[in-house]
């Protein structure tokens, strides 16, 4: 018996806004898929559909000039949500790669499972990416910690699906530090270097609207808005910074929704155990980070444990923003961070996406010894 | 960089009717999860009741003795959809494992999805298994293969996923074979061979019924009956062999619905493009044999493209039932023969459905040295 890889079948690729190259037409799903062996149907983004149209123009050249089938790689535009979905519906499409929010993806998910024939559909949605950082750690190195986060926060005017939302600090009194002290300050050096950072301009006014209108959510929420400037009209968003405790962190769920923009909410928890249920409270996510734990200990132990349960990737030092192509990278989740945390969109193993396995009993020698593996 | 495998989690797994051993309560699903590290909650098949709870007795003994929770193997019973549909909703559980009917696993596989957090659910559901048997294959090995046939159509009385529910023929005209008088032959050779087979009792009265109702379905369609004798009272069921033309066969989706006993569709198609739209009118499929491609051609190469467009498993000698446990095989197809055709119920794959990847970025050594990969 042999065990082949074989294509899915046509899919529906789902641009994000966020990254008009890396994630659009010609991007990582759509190469995924194509190297899986798979057609592509392209559902452009409203927010750079003319970049969207040039692209698929030079795709039709290089299809004509190889010689390959003008039908390898669609494009559909169009703004309402119908398009998407009967996108998403139609008989011949066989899967759906999709990157974006949470709501869009839900959505989309749902109606690939409703399907009469239902098929997998890979979400990349939401995501809040917690840094846990100890008192240990921020005495020593809290000053460059800041710079470095303040910095990986407004990382391209924060639209980074890996943007660091959540800032976890632990409170508890311990008998060689003090904590509350340590945090405090570390607040306060984030809030300057956040305060000296220059964000450049968000992609898309509806990007922009949905950042104001998540900042607002935070300050209705009741969370203590450290940093809110506002921007002269015209300019780019300034960088907001806002803290709540541990308790009303899980107690409301607004305060855990990604805020999609150069911001991040620091969440103060009283105890370990209170810090393990804020990352349970999170759900999933695409990172976890962990500053810190570089010595084995129970509580090194107890804060793994508590971030490998709920993330793709998990660093243990540096910032989560910035994704390396490789054979280790895992990009994807559990819900809400996306629809199928067994798969990730970035790194060699995205491709595997797209393809599914048959076994061959018995086969006959012209078929076992093709080269490539193609009938 | 690394990449590690973690546990899903609990894992609600949904015993088989047809084996009461090798899929129910410590059968490949439980093992499977169980390899992978999670917690099992076994929804046991209300067909074998009592030996449900003898297994799972001696599966707490076991756990007392060698000191394991004893939540690592749970058991919930119950005759209604209201007991699976509970379980699969429970916000502990992670995953769903499920061997059984179209139906029923399409109905668990939805609710996984609208689960407030969805999770993967992996249905292994009906199949017609089709074998496509090519006239100069039988012109030379008709006869053996009438006898092998009609034991693997009443094998366990026709209780197995892979049981051959469509024999598909094909009447083209050619140079050098009568193919229809081929055809013919081999039909008779088949109705003479499963006539002398005698099928042991079904498993249950339940299945017996269902059995009934899919052959009556099948006449009711406009199938000709060429094999349909009636059981005596209190005995088991005789063998049922019908025919249908292919075009019937691709305009009712009656007869292309699984009829779960000793039975079997004679699909008869008038050239190999028909054939190939019967093929495409099954959908998915865990199987699909080809008889009679042992030499390269274009008829042999639009074949097994055929093939592996649905099934998980392609055959090019003997029968589908009895699938072998190894590394190569694959237990699962596209719909509606699995709800993942990227998986695999049987085989060394079968543990990888209840893991998740973890990417770990500069973990310190204290981790990444630990045996076993735990922490």
């Amino acid at each position: 018996m042999q065990r082949w890889s074989v294509p899915l079948g046509p899919v529906a690729m789902f641009s994000a806004s966020n990254f008009p190259f890396a994630f659009s037409v010609l991007g990582g799903d759509t190469a995924s898929a194509l190297a899986a062996g798979c057609p592509v149907v392209v559902k452009a983004h409203t927010g750079h559909l003319q970049l969207s149209n040039r692209v698929f123009g030079l795709i039709q050249q290089v299809l004509a000039a190889q010689g390959l089938p003008a039908g390898l790689v669609g494009l559909v535009q169009g703004g309402g949500r119908d398009v998407g979905v009967r996108l998403i519906r139609h008989p011949a499409i066989a899967a759906g790669a999709f990157t974006g929010s949470t709501q869009g993806g839900a959505a989309l998910a749902a109606e690939a499972a409703a399907r009469p024939r239902p098929i997998p559909f890979y979400g990349e949605l939401g995501s809040v990416n917690p840094i846990v950082a100890l008192p240990a750690k921020l005495a020593t190195d809290g000053a460059a910690l800041a710079t470095n986060l303040a910095g990986s926060i407004t990382l391209g005017c924060g639209q980074f699906c890996t943007n660091p939302g959540v800032i976890l600090l632990i409170d508890e009194v311990q008998p060689d530090i003090d904590a509350k002290a340590v945090n405090d300050a570390f607040v306060a050096q984030l809030t300057e270097a956040l305060t000296a950072q220059q964000p450049h301009a968000m992609l898309t006014t509806v990007m922009r609207g949905a950042f104001e209108a998540g900042v607002a959510q935070w300050a209705q929420a009741g969370a203590d808005m450290l940093l809110q400037e506002t921007a002269a009209a015209g300019q780019p968003p300034r960088p907001v910074l806002a803290q709540v405790s541990a308790l009303e962190f899980i107690a409301k769920a607004a305060l855990r929704e990604e805020v999609f923009g150069p911001s991040s909410l620091i969440v103060r928890a009283a105890s370990l155990s209170q810090a393990l249920q804020v990352l349970q409270a999170v759900g999933g996510s695409l990172t976890v980070t962990l500053w810190g734990v570089e010595q084995d200990s129970d509580k090194s132990r107890a804060l793994v444990r508590g971030a490998m349960a709920i993330a793709g990737r998990v660093l243990f030092a540096g910032v989560p923003t910035g994704v390396a192509v490789t054979a280790a990278q895992q990009h994807g989740g559990p819900w809400p961070s996306s629809t199928r945390p067994e798969s990730t969109s970035v790194g060699d193993a995205a491709l595997a996406r797209f393809l599914r396995p048959v076994c061959l009993q018995d086969a006959p020698a012209w078929l076992t010894e093709r080269a490539g593996r193609r009938v």
